[in-house]
């Protein structure tokens, strides 16, 4: 029995999101039914988390148990022969049997792009949000600033399982702006809660806008209600850079 | 009666290129009906140049003739709340009578992308060429270098009319590396032939790849014979990055 851990890239646009779904194309179906071909046998990728419908990843890491005999360098090119241009294998490598994809995230980088310019682009319009309306950056990072640390972040996830733990330590949050109207938000944390930076970047979004103060933040995570956020934004910006272990 | 200039970026990849064709969707047709809903009228754009199907442009330079009295900046949001997603009006100039977006073109200047990765990317798919072999950057840019200045371009030219004129004027040559894997090489000449810049690029990786010697490219320059250059690259990585008057 050998413990394979994959990375993963993948433009989520045509996706249903990671997880397997009954009649839906999702990452991890597409990833599952080629490496079953390849391999002859059925198998479980477990993603080191899901992601949502039309959000993509650069490097999203899985792992799969298999008895196959091929040789990992041909088993990531058997795979990624039979993978659609939109999905690929960047590296597949051996680990020891107790290595596991979700239980071992120390850390996760997500990035959110936004395209800042009154008349909206028609290019990569797959990969980023287009706000219209002039942003004041600084606010955004005075906003974001304040999430940073150990919070309960439960006001910017998307829909709560009762029970659920929604402390999460923010490591890292910050805004790079690139040119006069490209703006990359990076977050890295030990955890995400179910659209948690898209609900924090839809809210940012306000703060730039001048609809809301920088200082809203910490109300809003205060406050642990959903309502008092701003609005989620939208996939095709959002994007899995990177899961560390 | 008002001289419009307008200045366009689309996505090619839905296109069949530039140019008005029975049957197809073309930028001008889009353009011209979304036009010629918003002025009532039936109008001619005409363009800087066609460019071909797939290939992008950020700044494609038209322009119309057209009696309504609209003023600039509704017709702007007029007609682009008619585009599709993938084509857009950046600009819109009145100019005066004697402005022609194809006859006062000074020189224009193309942007080619390739990604340079033993594994195929999955993002931004669109919008590159993928090549697999390592490239030598260095003797890609003495081979480049060789095309600066004027020269007869017939070898690099698609598809001869008989009796064109190919002599051109490469004002400006060069490659731009970004990170371990991006290339992005430009040109600017007063004026392309027919896949032009595709087939130099197509060359230049041949030289990339150690296949043929950077000199080549004036052997090939002097044969005047299609057939003595490479392979044509695919449009995908081909942008219009600006039309100068």
């Amino acid at each position: 029995m050998r413990n394979i851990m994959i990375v993963i890239e993948y433009d989520g646009t045509a996706y249903h999101g990671w997880q397997r779904q009954q009649g839906l194309t999702t990452v991890q179906q597409v990833l599952e039914d080629s490496i079953a071909r390849i391999t002859s046998e059925k198998v479980t990728v477990i993603g080191s988390g899901r992601t949502d419908a039309g959000v993509h990843a650069l490097n999203q890491s899985a792992h799969f148990i298999t008895n196959t005999s091929i040789e990992t360098r041909n088993l990531l090119l058997g795979i990624n022969s039979l993978l659609p241009s939109d999905l690929v294998i960047r590296e597949l490598e051996e680990m020891n049997e107790l290595f596991h994809a979700r239980y071992d995230v120390k850390s996760k980088i997500y990035m959110y792009q936004i395209v800042n310019t009154p008349i909206r682009p028609a290019l990569q319009r797959s990969y980023y949000w287009h706000v219209r309306a002039p942003l004041d950056v600084q606010s955004m990072e005075k906003g974001l600033s304040l999430l940073k640390g150990k919070h309960d972040f439960s006001s910017f996830c998307g829909k709560l399982e009762s029970g659920l733990n929604c402390v999460r330590t923010m490591k890292e949050a910050r805004i790079e702006k690139i040119g006069s109207d490209l703006l990359r938000i990076y977050f890295e944390a030990d955890g995400f809660l179910r659209h948690m930076v898209r609900t924090i970047v839809g809210t940012l979004v306000e703060v730039g806008k001048g609809k809301r103060e920088p200082d809203e933040l910490l109300t809003i995570l205060q406050s642990g209600e959903r309502r008092c956020a701003g609005m989620t934004a939208p996939p095709q910006g959002l994007f899995l850079m990177e899961v560390r272990y």
